[in-house]
């Protein structure tokens, strides 16, 4: 078969990895785009976002999404530019966010579910920010902050991941809204790139000593609000400084994701009971039908320079299994992509 | 010295017990009681209440209230009758309940904030009953599944710990709440009269096969609400079988107060993820300006025979340290008191 397009390569599932995915647990494969049928698109993936999330798509068993299945595209968001529409939602040289899959070319219908494009506008952020403050971590932040933290004022507001797409996002916003922020991350340059390029007020090196003191440092008036991607030995760190009613978001456990055994526990959850506090997890997807206000918060405050959106950008589509392992590595400064592709 | 009382006998913590507390952790005391000064009542203890909190008061170290003091009498709530009063707030022949600690007598001001003695009406329910339904576990019962745990008629609440005195009472109370009730008691015997006095629509026995098998069992619909005053392997049992949107109230922890090692923490904590669901922490004291709310709607519920308030009465003083260890060993159907006296 031929057809305008060149080939496409795909990362599909080729098994269910133990701990950290090896090379074997992919297949690489080729094979030909489909010309669009009357209402699909063909969609040139230029970025692909890799998340911790990802890890746990890979896994079988209930979760909040279907774990992707053996043999299957596997699942990620991407950024890419329309080339070929028989659709009246799209046309060519559009840019779209949405599920393209770790793949070069996303072809079917312009209203696949799963798929979910939207139009994002390259005049508002650079097209990678739309993988990162103005895209699902973003909103993830936003919302999972807002909505389920709740901080108030003069709070402290404690993240960890914080040079990570998500933890970036959290405290930039938290300090919009007025609170004290301490960003927990590993590595002098990360916790240098969190103070200094983000404007956090401290930032814990969990790689330099125990994050127990450095806390109670950091945070002399306790922790009201910490929003969690890690899990964990900091999470039970911080569940022993947190104040009366604060509030913990369950937002990611990336320590855990990567475990052959049992997760860890937070064995110092009985704080909750001491401090009337709570612990809720969060997903984005519920935020759906809201996401375009979180984009027009998170715009307006990138204009005005007051949240910037930090993009580590590794190249080439073949190294996607050892990009996606920099993050377990804690490679990334900021949220990571890979670029597949120039426009 | 002399006067009109006999002399006083207490148990005083002698040393902060490791695991279980020993006989050797406390101290036999007698010493005279002290005539009523201005303001002064003498208390002759007719009950005590044994809880399983009183554990965590043992140990040093921040909590919800200041540890029991190397030497100090220990802690407990307790029911007695005025025998000596210079305040107009309490004439002889008075019931009253309040923090007595464990004693024979308690002598000092009417309006000492520590004992914080309130007058009960021994006409409205039988003494004990203060000390349960109408008293701290009732309160606790009462507002931690109403206020926290927020359940809504037709969502399945499971409460562990459901033959004691905490578990006893959110079971009724959810039961007129128009939830269905599924409680978690260890051994027959506890499960029979959790179902059959208590009228519980079933009861796991979790000594005798996996929870979370009987879980699927008995909650078809999932899990809404769960009172957890276990802890442990059963809150994690739980944690797999919650609903969306679950609520979690941590009300104690009974499995993990002797753990000589770390405390088990919840490994299935990220289910709260997954199910954007809540844990929340929850002290009675926090409730006490409402308690009169609290006992006025229990003891309807007690007048119309719809709650049952059942004491499991153990007898002698001198007895203290044993009959305290049948909370761990779980021996008590209902909740555990001690006569001390007779009125």
């Amino acid at each position: 078969m031929t057809n305008a397009f060149p080939p496409n390569q795909q990362f599909r599932l080729a098994a269910r990895p133990v701990g950290l995915p090896r090379r074997e647990d992919w297949l690489f494969h080729e094979e030909a785009v489909a010309e669009p049928a009357e209402g699909g698109i063909v969609v040139k993936v230029l970025y692909l976002s890799l998340d911790p999330a990802m890890r746990g798509w890979m896994n079988e068993g209930k979760s909040y999404i279907r774990p992707v299945a053996i043999g299957e595209v596997m699942r990620a968001g991407g950024l890419g530019i329309v080339i070929a529409s028989k659709s009246p939602r799209f046309k060519v040289g559009d840019y779209v966010a949405g599920g393209t899959g770790v793949q070069r070319y996303w072809a079917g219908s312009a209203d696949d579910k799963a798929a979910a494009f939207t139009k994002i506008d390259p005049s508002l952020a650079p097209p990678t920010a739309w993988l990162n403050t103005l895209g699902m971590p973003g909103m993830t932040a936003f919302f999972g902050l807002r909505e389920v933290g709740q901080p108030k004022p003069g709070e402290t507001v404690v993240v960890s991941g914080a040079a990570g797409a998500v933890g970036m996002t959290v405290g930039q916003v938290a300090r919009q809204m007025g609170c004290r922020v301490v960003g927990i991350a590993g590595g002098e340059d990360k916790c240098r790139f969190v103070v200094g390029q983000l404007g956090f007020d401290a930032c814990i090196d969990y790689k330099a000593g125990p994050v127990h003191a450095a806390l109670k440092e950091h945070c002399p008036q306790g922790v009201d609000v910490y929003f969690d991607n890690v899990g964990g030995e900091i999470l039970d760190a911080v569940l022993t400084r947190i104040n009366m009613k604060a509030r913990i978001v369950i937002c990611g456990a990336i320590s855990q994701y990567n475990t052959t055994s049992q997760v860890k526990g937070p064995a110092n959850y009985l704080s909750l009971l001491v401090n009337r506090a709570r612990m809720e997890g969060m997903v984005v997807f519920d935020y759906a039908p809201r996401y375009p206000e979180g984009v027009a918060m998170l715009a307006g405050w990138m204009r005005e320079g007051s949240v910037k959106s930090v993009e580590h950008v590794t190249e080439g589509f073949e190294r996607f299994p050892e990009a996606l392992l920099m993050l377990f590595e804690g490679r990334n400064l900021g949220k990571l992509v890979l670029k597949v592709a120039d426009a």
